[in-house]
């Protein structure tokens, strides 16, 4: 969907027979606030990623009803005229606040919250969790690749193994995470994420030989370019590539087999042709785990696909989206209260809460403190709600390299935990201090 | 995206390097064949479907570059000037064919096959694989759901757990795949599937009491609806919305703590209340083992929401797109090559492939064959490829509720192993018959 479409239909049916109904009772206008948070991490995650929040405005920019919109939902009697005519007239007025994107985040951590009547702030439900799910899915997973891969260049290629549009978006929150570029050409186009890319076994298959292959692809790309070397035999392939391109052959990619094995009897052999500048780029099938077992052989560069587009083995963050606190009737000054669903199983706390990072003395991160009171922060706490919709104007639209350059420092606030692969506890511990129900 | 903007970005930068790589050296005219298949279902997986087909080819028809496309390639350098000039007057023109949507597929089952230059059907992988590998694993999750409900109705309501566009297509798949109704508005307008939808926790929390919020859902859609009743108290909430609506209250919604309990309790109470037809609907983190253990429980239907839209483990169907023929030199008449890949790990099978499904004498199958040879169905084989794409010319279009007919079809044909659950082994054993090579 590009900037500029409507998004309002990317909404579950209920948020609008809400609203109807809602406007019948004369609830419709009462102040609301929701919150979007995890109950908990993905089972053994350290921490999880803020991503998504960029899209996110687009898409409340473009969050209106149109005519055929419109007619679609009378027609079905899925709304009726009433509420037809109030959703023509529709755009969010409210405010909304949040993590800013790249930022980490714990359970329970009130990543964003939506202030408005109830009948705007039910209705974004269902995209903003949609847009926030699958991105923060993506770059949490993309966060520990990155991690693993100790400072060399990870390629996201996972286009293929995923929903064409979820592609991009994809794309667009491992950059966020760290990932250098991207095989995607519209998460070039839309967000400037620098994509990369040369050729695939079919392109040596074409060829009559893997040596007139690796001539039309030099001839096209410059002997900077990547030649894929397991088409057939790796070692007569790297031979030949070094034969034809010379020793200032970019790189040379490995996509099957035993990678780090194969990947150091690479490295050996282009050394002893001189190719001492020739980098060994590996793909096929790596996670992070894959990865740091990766850690001490030469590679020089991660392609990841699958892994990384199906968020390694978490695709969602299991974000929701609740009420916290409501007005008692209609106006903007109506008195709000705290509510929460009391049932078995899923209970919620009530109120709206406020988030702060508590760092120790060496700026290391000791606890995620959610309070429904004040905040008062200390001289070491970050406070880490920022406004990003005021009134509905959009305040919070940045570029993607600031989220990006977040992302790498609140990664270096976290204790060292945060960094093990390994099935754990969250890294950062979140603490509630209850404030009593704050003045709302 | 919608129907008519152009999909051609969507696709991995190595798709055109190869291309510009290939004009150079004269090998882009050369005639191509590549497969989709998938060299395993996902671990354990009985079966896949096949879904998907029809958005398919509604992007091939989309996939043209404008001119914002081409000035994105050669601004950033990723294609040359005479590469964007044949970008510019591209048109896929060639014959795709497959098996038809929702019909059941098995490891290495050529699903899909694109004949044509090698550039043109080089350029059409990653929004091919992009579209089948995510609508092909929502579809074969759907539908095991859809048979461990023996027949009670499933609504998807995974919209908000995954990208807001990967939400639409998930809602068009489980509806191929027998699910009844999705909350995804924009699959109603879209594809007409059938939308459903009432009220959320939030409708009850935002009004004084459980008896207004339900009072005034019922006034605004009538006695008929499905009220959510755990909000609070089940008990005390059931006996709250009878008492309001009367027995002919729709459904009763039950979202949380034990189900097929709490199904029981509620069906026995809404009887002891004379409210009869009143159905009991459960959701909740329900996936097909969920939903097969409620089988004995008084529910009468089921909302399934995170498991469907993330595969239920699954959430990429893994398809491939190779390269298996290619001809020596250009133009319509050069004879044809099998080509493939020969290297460790992942090798390919080369040559053209037909698909028969073998049924025995009670119309159960027993073989998948699969053929380089000319196929030689027998009376009581069914040939499992369908043309479409002719000469460029979609040929396939079918209506949604056609391939969830052929879904039924296709799954009354599969021995009963199909149906469990378990892991286990493919339920119909792929055979290779190899004739030579095929003449192509």
């Amino acid at each position: 969907m590009e900037l500029g479409d409507s998004t309002a239909l990317l909404t579950d049916q209920y948020e609008l027979t809400m609203l109807q109904a809602a406007l019948k009772s004369g609830t419709a206008d009462r102040r609301a606030v929701f919150e979007v948070f995890a109950r908990q991490l993905p089972a053994g995650r350290r921490y999880g990623v803020v991503a998504g929040t960029g899209r996110l405005l687009d898409a409340i920019d473009a969050f209106t009803f149109d005519t055929p919109a419109l007619d679609f939902l009378t027609s079905r009697g899925v709304v009726d005229e009433p509420t037809a005519e109030w959703l023509e007239k529709f755009r969010f007025n409210g405010d909304i606040w949040g993590y800013a994107e790249g930022d980490c985040y714990f359970p329970e951590s009130p990543i964003l919250a939506v202030e408005g009547t109830f009948a705007e702030a039910v209705l974004l439900e269902t995209v903003v969790l949609s847009i926030l799910n699958h991105d923060c899915a993506i770059a949490s997973a993309a966060s520990r690749m990155a991690q693993a891969a100790q400072g060399r260049p990870l390629i996201e290629m996972g286009s293929r193994r995923t929903h064409e549009m979820a592609a991009v978006a994809a794309a667009r929150a491992a950059y966020i995470a760290g990932f250098a570029t991207t095989s995607n050409l519209e998460a070039g186009r839309r967000y400037s994420v620098p994509t990369a890319g040369t050729s695939a076994h079919a392109f040596t298959l074409l060829h009559d030989s893997e040596r007139h292959a690796f001539q039309a692809q030099l001839a096209s790309l410059g002997e900077g370019t990547t030649l894929l070397v397991d088409t057939y035999d790796v070692e007569r392939a790297v031979r030949t590539a070094v034969e034809i391109a010379g020793p200032s052959l970019g790189a040379v990619r490995i996509d099957s087999g035993d990678l780090g094995l194969t990947a150091r009897r690479v490295r050996d052999q282009l050394d002893s042709l001189g190719a001492h500048g020739t980098r060994v780029v590996v793909t096929g099938d790596l996670d992070e785990y894959g990865i740091a077992a990766l850690a001490a052989a030469p590679v020089d560069g991660y392609g990841v696909g699958t892994s990384l587009v199906t968020g390694s083995g978490a695709p969602t963050a299991s974000l929701v989206y609740k009420l916290v606190a409501r007005a008692d009737g209609p106006g903007k000054n109506a008195p709000m209260r705290p509510v929460a669903k009391r049932s078995t199983g899923k209970p919620t706390r009530g109120g709206r809460k406020s988030a702060l990072r508590r760092l120790d003395a060496h700026g290391t991160a000791y606890a995620e403190v959610i309070t429904t009171a004040v905040p008062e922060p200390g001289p070491r706490d970050r406070v880490l709600q920022v406004p990003l919709v005021r009134g509905g104007e959009v305040v919070g639209r940045e570029s993607l390299d600031r989220a990006r350059e977040r992302h790498v420092r609140s990664m270096r606030e976290l204790p060292p935990t945060a960094l093990q692969l390994s099935k754990g506890a969250p890294a950062v511990p979140t603490e509630f201090v209850d404030g009593g129900p704050r003045l709302l």
